[in-house]
């Protein structure tokens, strides 16, 4: 079940440069920043609210690191702008499933690693009414006192 | 300050079967549906969550009912899709302005009528990194036993 909006995906040229722009025109800060070389991606994430299923909302912007990148490719076309919208479930498994079985084409056969730990899958834009489309799981928030945890 | 991403503005030729997609594959349901005569539109409003600031994150289906609507003239370019996204704040007179000063083009001279009795502004794509942004403050809700509410 669908529980929130996890986040906006918006694609740039300069990440730097727009996480600027969002800083000094709204206040919005970086929690966070990875590199993902699985999708040719840098991004940064700007959480702008709490949701009431315990999660948050946050701004994703993403910067090619590669021409073959799927997001390069998607530049090349459109320029900057929203390149995604991303809802957030408790079992992204489940949930991907059941819409495989409505016959909207899921992009990966088992859902991978997406931002801050989270599990993602990718809804194929042309059965969604032109909105490429997320479904994602967070990362379990970490025990407290878990070394792994920040 | 802004405090949420209010809104998330889908484009699309057909708002019913756009919403019977959206009920069928995820189960979000219209909330609230309403034209815009100004805007040139018909909309759906589904709300998706609750959000920290005591509102909530919907998704806006916009259908354009007239041929020289901004919405019809964006959809003729690019099809169905995100048309904007909406960040809330409780001022959207002050924020409007702040965001002014600081160079933006805000497409309004005043805040204008939005859905459920919002009042809303719009920035300049050009100078959001190619985001259509809308500044929204949403209605006081209704005080109990006020015939108007609903």
């Amino acid at each position: 079940m669908l529980t929130r909006i996890d986040h906006i995906g918006i694609a740039c040229f300069d990440l730097e440069a727009t996480a600027e722009f969002y800083r000094d025109t709204y206040g919005f800060e970086v929690f966070h920043s990875e590199v993902n070389e699985e999708q040719g991606v840098r991004e940064a994430m700007l959480r702008i609210n709490g949701t009431d299923d315990g999660a948050a909302s946050w701004l994703q912007l993403v910067q090619p690191i590669r021409e073959d990148s799927p997001v390069a490719k998607w530049l090349a076309k459109n320029g900057e702008g929203v390149h995604h919208i991303a809802f957030g479930t408790a079992d992204v498994d489940a949930d991907s499933e059941a819409i495989r079985d409505k016959g909207i084409r899921v992009l990966y056969e088992q859902p991978r690693r997406g931002s801050m730990g989270s599990r993602i899958t990718f809804l194929h834009p042309k059965d969604c009414h032109g909105v490429l489309t997320e479904i994602v799981t967070a990362a379990p928030a970490p025990a407290s006192g878990d070394p792994s945890g920040h």
